[in-house]
């Protein structure tokens, strides 16, 4: 089976640089993919693609080396084996608050015995290879979000979740859960202070830590500070940003 | 952040004029947002849309002054946010039958402390403004729809619920829960007392009411009976019987 | 092979009643199919279709009875054997100015040794049946508009090309061509001239005339007048005029 | 209302012989609704499909006597009745476990007051007929899939579901289930002793059996061992297998 | 009719700071007009766009104030007109190499009598206004591209043209033609010196000049230099250099 | 920049064996890619797929190791540019008829000063490497069909066009065009004749020779009579084709 470049840099004891899609179109997510990240992400949840846009993106990551994962706009069973069907060696999923979210996610992403995920793969066993119903349950990923209150308060308990790969940050919904304000590379004491002791968790339970980044100065600290991946922004952000950067230069 | 047709008519006491789109077709949406309405809904329960589908749909609207609001298949956290997040200014959710269901409908549409939803405007925070996450939870309306005997029954514990802003009735699934038939623009004596009655139950809670009707004069007796939108037709109906009158003029 | 209405009722010597599409959407084409029209035009040069959209529409069309044809952008073979090979039964285009013009439709849509299509009707025998080979060529319709200078300089030379089955009148181009103003329903005595004079040199050489209208009333009368097939205004604008009415009566 | 082909041959007591798509495309459904199958089912959990690429496809079902079934992802109530007003005259969903499982979706697949299935049969009152509201309790078919431990441990129970109309095998997920591998034409003992003993119980119970296969051969046996529905295969599978034999002879 | 930014700007002696859509994306489209640019120009020659996915991007253009322009393939009726009934203000149009190619574009471009533009602005007199007919002649931009040998040496020819607004200048194909390299922002003599050239002679006829540029910094040069107006890269180049730059920082 | 599979095996003195992609959908040309041919070709003429459909069929095989290349549906240089910037190594180009149809082939195909190529290699590039602009020329193929009288009263004029790197038969007009009937696999002697014909032409001008076939068998015979690539069936074929058989089987 066609390797997890996730996996294998977390092996190796590195970073992930991941890239990130939230433009519904197979020619941005291709553009995206061939910059030199190790793994791109389609984000279903807040970024404006659905299903059948997703699927031609998938396709086009697959014309590079990047490793395609993706978030789920919710924990629902259907998307998370949908998506995993149609190839993603990985599955973020916001909003787990409790240990039973965490082992819902779990079991979604893994065929029996370990899970209940229905057998499949039309089109990840094209991309991973003939092996795939064997290989797919250690190959995948189950990343769960915290990013409220109550994901905070049972941290512990969802870190002990088997099968949880690695915690994925939210710092917007974080710091609205925080009382704080919705923005990334967040710079508030109160939300760093939960940012890193997530990382601590992480690292004390054998958990590996990933957070979404506007900038790569806030994503090499976060490195740093024992993030195992960090996410550079989204294509729409970039785009505009970038656009906006010129256009001001003309006036 | 830009402004909320439904409820600056709403507070000038007026009723709010709403047009219904069942074709997936941005153009189609496009033409019926510049006929003069106050909102356009886009319907992903009936109607023939899915999420990636709505989007261009949104955009389309986005075109004109209507205000855009969405159906949304079930009560169901993904498909909802995702809405919010392409630009949605209100959420009409079907089948709301407890005190529950309409907690967590708006709950859904509220970020906190005031409910759980999770922060990403993509394309909203471009619709609404710069100040989108200030203000949508003032800005987007959460509408449950009474249609069912348990409705009916609970109403007024759903109506006590903080931060419902409206209720919507479906006359078809109201006529078939209370043993008559699925129909617009209901004569049915038991069906139009119900039809009332919500009214009135709203009015009693400060809760706005609106309704599906099939015509104009309907619409404007409703709004007399004390609804405060009401919603003309749907496209797909419009044109087929517009069509199909000018092909039997013909015959 | 399945039988073409158009042809069907013109040997009849009645006139056809079509319907015409101009949403790209296969939801809305299929809508309008069911309201009873004799054939369903896809238009691709003023419509907002083109190729990729438009297979779908056909699909949807095929579920009734209504005889699929299509308006293409422009006499270029590209497309117009495109949609033949998607199962359209008559191919409607513009700007048949001269004989040359004229030829060259007819030619793009007959097989050799009659004209020069290419073989390959991927959807057309399945829609038409196995023996679309053997009869495509007497099924298939050609029809030119007229609605230029040139083209009404030319009628006569034009109608004596071989295979042209039938002229489509564009009242819009038609009055701007002759100095008036583009609309339907003409009433400006000089394009209404033409327009019954077209008619009458169709009758003479044996071509069928067909016409764009926009009210069932000025349908009736262009068929009184000598016309074989008129078209019952579009889509976008039916839509457009039946939900204006409505919001109006609101108001 | 349009018959249900399904039921009518299980009225005669044959066997049905049904299509399986899975590629995203309105004209891959059209090509094989068109090679002699009774139904044809739109696969939305293992297929490449969402709803927003399924409704062509049904339009293109649409097209031939082929009935038209689908496959949802999951027991989710937005997605079914979506479905169900697309057109589909019955729906295969997965992963039914438990009596409560199947009574979820046989009241999701039926209108009040046998279930709380809305109404707004948008196309599917174009492809049923204008009786639809009344007879789509008595057409539409409800299937629910064994193919868990903990499905076949509550057989019994969920065969006696009122409103169930059939159960539907999976052997893929079965033989995980059963500790085998996933893989369709079962021939290990484990495994094919419990798809004869789904048959045996449906059969008692009144229920129609029905399970998917790679080939007609174990089809034929299938029917020979009391299954009443047999699927053959899948597009994308036929056409890559097909494909792979035609290169091979080639090297 | 809704005013052509281009024209204002020009009108006031300005120069015209023009977007660059070549991702077959609404959305991508919407986040770039936001960025504010004066026009925006839907690729369909070098960009993955044709017509079918260049509708929703002109509807999104459509929700800012930046006016919509494209560039279409080829020297073609059919897509010119597409795109003019769809709503831009204006054509690039590539390869003008000789006067009879300027008359053509300009002539699509025109309704009779000083074209032979076909009437039917089904989306354009939305997107414009009521007085559509009456005012595209005047608001509707003809851009020819001068990019090859033939149209250098052809250029006063064609900038005699009446009707021809702009002449757009494509810095890659120019410097293919000169025998140096196909880039932007070029800096070899020989193309520098012919892209002063044209816009001397641009000035001399009265005739604006356009040109692509990769930065803001070579957009000033150029403005300095003559032109009337300047693209700033592309929506993908954008993207990728600036996420390739984000990633290049974390190794 | 990445190499062309055709090219490598035809300098190997081999024959490539060619895959057709006739299905809209990026899923059936990835499954098709998958299956082991040497190139895959998308086709825009008789399959039911233009440029909007056909980019991400593009972006599906580019996860193979065929080469990619498309039939377009006419010798237009709009579409054939934008096919080649959309990354197909190919074009083949229907009724090549003269000389001048085959030098315009050609000359759409190459940067100058070989030929008029407009220069953007949009998707090209991250498909075929850094290195397009230069080795572009040399890299991609120019394919002209016989397949009319014409072609064959002008096949030695044709063949001595500078740069056309191949012929392809299309035998089902070819056969129409000699008075047979429009099929693969010709058995009819005069129709066969002008196939060992053309092959023989072909061989002795150091041109290559193509042909569509619709069984391996027949494919096979063609390579022994000095065809160098051929292709077998096409997607819709053969899934048609299997299925069918698969449902006699049944019956």
């Amino acid at each position: 089976m066609r390797a997890n470049n996730v996996k294998r840099i977390w092996r190796k004891g590195d970073a992930v640089v991941n890239g990130w899609c939230s433009i519904p179109s197979s020619f941005s997510a291709e553009v995206l993919a061939h910059q030199g990240f190790d793994s791109v992400t389609v984000d279903l949840q807040h970024g404006l693609v659905h299903y059948d846009t997703a699927v031609p993106m998938l396709q086009a990551i697959s014309t590079t080396n990047a490793t395609p994962l993706c978030r789920v706009p919710w924990l629902e069973e259907g998307i998370i084996m949908k998506m995993l069907d149609a190839g993603v060696y990985g599955v973020i999923c916001p909003m787990i608050n409790t240990r039973e979210d965490a082992e819902r996610l779990v079991s979604s992403c893994r065929y029996p015995p370990k899970g209940y995920r229905s057998y499949g793969p039309a089109r990840a066993s094209m991309y991973g290879g003939a092996d795939y119903a064997v290989k797919a349950n250690n190959t995948v990923l189950a990343i769960g979000m915290i990013e409220t209150e109550a994901g905070l308060a049972n941290l512990d308990d969802i870190l002990q979740v088997k099968g949880l790969d690695s915690i994925y940050v939210g710092p917007s919904d974080l710091g609205l859960a925080l009382g704080g304000i919705p923005t990334l590379d967040q710079t508030d004491p109160k939300v760093v202070k939960q940012i890193l002791h997530i990382a601590k968790r992480c690292k004390k339970f054998g958990v590996k830590a990933g957070i979404h980044c506007a900038s790569s100065a806030y994503a090499k600290k976060m490195i740093k500070s024992g993030y195992d991946l960090v996410t550079l922004s989204a294509d729409a952000r970039i785009l505009g940003v970038a656009a906006a950067a010129m256009v001001k230069e003309m006036r």
